[in-house]
């Protein structure tokens, strides 16, 4: 195994025409040439918390073990809300605390989470608009460079989780969500998961019929070469979510489908059309 | 000459909005943190295997010896569809084999072709919906750790190859084929090549004409700065291609060319408007 | 501090949807496969050398000393129009003679300019329409490995400096300039600096007004969050530009704003409405 290089991602809302993420990179580099920066995206819609912790959620399990993931969505930039560095098994997350580190927890057992405010890791001065080339890029290359997290600042356990709708499981067996994201396919990826789907699923060797808004989807799939030309089908996608899709197609333009819509998982019934 | 580090280039049509890119380079980071991951691009439209197919061509020659490139424009993942492995004299190429590696062939021989069925190699689970993730990063980093190409499977010979329109020289002395692509500067890139035009052009001193769809272009270019305003002109294009530009504005707007359109060069005649 | 790494960045008009900056990057690793490449950014609208002087200006300072910037919108490629390496006390940039390096003395004293012509750097063939892959990226992977600016050419004086409108001072007491910018989230960049509102702001302790195009904004702030809903304030951003916003929305949308607008910071008086 060839040695270890440190590894950074960035997930914000700062897009790629604008100079923001480019001069984050150039902070990176000048304290510690060697990481391997690594952009998750930054197509966020502006201010999107939400989505932002979503995408963050898919991506970060896949980077090797130590990588420091930043995720700047920071509406409330240069006012009271914290910085936060969140230490879980395998990753440091540096973010502001707004929440959108509320879905990390899904994935890893969280150690620690630190109010950074060991100012002088920051750059100086430090800007009121701009924490992630100041205060997050500069902190994730003093963690890459081997300080300790609890070198920047007091622990806290009240950082701020987002009221995000949870999977219910109904008392009549089934099981409700909402679309978390339209993916660039059009495939429609909504809050339920795989488990959720194998539960319901033995208790109805029937089968299971998914409502999205409202359209019924029949027929469960594995891939999408299944699925036949017209025909909208689901299937667990490669991030362990029920997904809607179609064939070659935008099944989100193709069902009028899109992000906050509501999804059912019901067991099959003679109604269906 | 610096030591040498190997490098990976990812083409795909995963756009950069959602997680998909990002999970593959923290895989590959995940095998071999030394590699070098270039993106050709990511905004090939869904599905479109010869854009695909032509966006590679264009990119892999400037790449150093050793690169692997992965192209995944994959619509039919999770299906029989087998993954590939190319070597040529320079390069390894990973890629469903769908057609998307049949270009390369053009720029240099193919050396062999091996059925990618090691699963050993592969993420496990083997997810049926992204193999780019979980096929080809794996994979691509492990060549980058020296194993042997022929480890990864058996040779084949049957590789899909696309049926693309290829440039025909016509009896009466033309030369025929079709817009390939148009670029951002709205420059409009055809099959036709170098070789084409040197051929023609010493058989027809008078000079030739190059007519798209119904526009015909009389004036041949060295570079763009040579062409008047309001003029369309053709020249060889840094690639080789015959590319048909306008001053500081959309050729292809302008004169209502678009990818697919036929292109033919000819002897200039009288009846040149 | 971890052993120093060569970094080159660029900045183009290149776009991501074509080859063309893989291309350049492939050249780069080729000729030294330990450089740090980053993208300041693509999406310079084609053409528009004075936006990439701006977007280069907003970022280069944040780079490690010695990175290599190339700077490449170059509309007159081809012609006669000169390379360029400029050398300044923490940087070498490399760019078409045609301005859009115009804003690089405003920030650091530029050392030395010549005119690249050591054609041995180069690839062959130098194509007509393609410097930034064949002069550009292989002579920055040069000066990563060594080689002395000086011998690149010869020294010139005369390098291209683009007519851009500075900031006035009125002898009424007021600082005029206009928007150079406005980015992803909406907020409108002028030209105008933390210097001259601090020059006004000491002369007029009463306030002052920024007027841009017919919008009157009054109230200065630090930082977004205290911006009310529907109202438009203004602040000195991270790169010290003063620059017009409003709460979680775009303001150049919500005021009629656009690049090219002209703007003035003057003292307050009762007429603000």
């Amino acid at each position: 195994m060839p040695e270890r290089t440190p590894v950074v991602t960035l997930t914000s809302d700062f897009g790629t025409a604008d100079p923001f993420v480019a001069c984050m990179k150039g902070v990176i580099l000048g304290l510690h040439p060697a990481i391997r920066i690594v952009d998750i995206g930054h197509d966020i819609p502006p201010h999107d918390i939400v989505d932002g912790a979503f995408k963050l959620r898919c991506a970060f399990p896949y980077f090797p073990t130590g990588t420091v993931h930043i995720a700047v969505v920071d509406p409330g930039v240069g006012s009271a809300r914290r910085p936060l560095v969140m230490v879980t098994e395998n990753y440091r997350f540096l973010a502001p605390d707004n929440g959108i580190l509320s879905l990390v927890p899904e994935v890893e057992e969280v150690r620690a989470v630190y109010h950074v405010s060991a100012d002088h890791y920051f750059r100086t001065p430090l800007s009121a608009t701009f924490h992630g080339r100041d205060l997050f890029a500069p902190v994730a290359a003093w963690l890459c460079r081997g300080i300790d997290p609890a070198q920047l600042g007091e622990p806290i356990d009240d950082w701020h989780r987002l009221e995000l709708p949870r999977t219910r499981l109904t008392e009549d067996g089934k099981a409700r969500g909402i679309v978390w994201s339209v993916d660039r396919f059009g495939n429609v990826v909504t809050g339920l998961s795989r488990a959720t789907l194998d539960t319901l699923a033995a208790k109805h060797p029937a089968g299971l019929v998914l409502t999205a808004a409202t359209q019924r989807i029949g027929r469960l799939v594995q891939a999408y070469h299944e699925i036949a030309a017209e025909e909208a089908a689901y299937l667990v996608n490669s991030f362990g979510m029920i997904e809607i899709a179609m064939s070659r197609r935008s099944a989100a333009k193709a069902l009028g489908l899109k992000r906050g819509d509501p999804v059912e998982l019901a067991p099959a019934t003679g109604s269906v059309p």
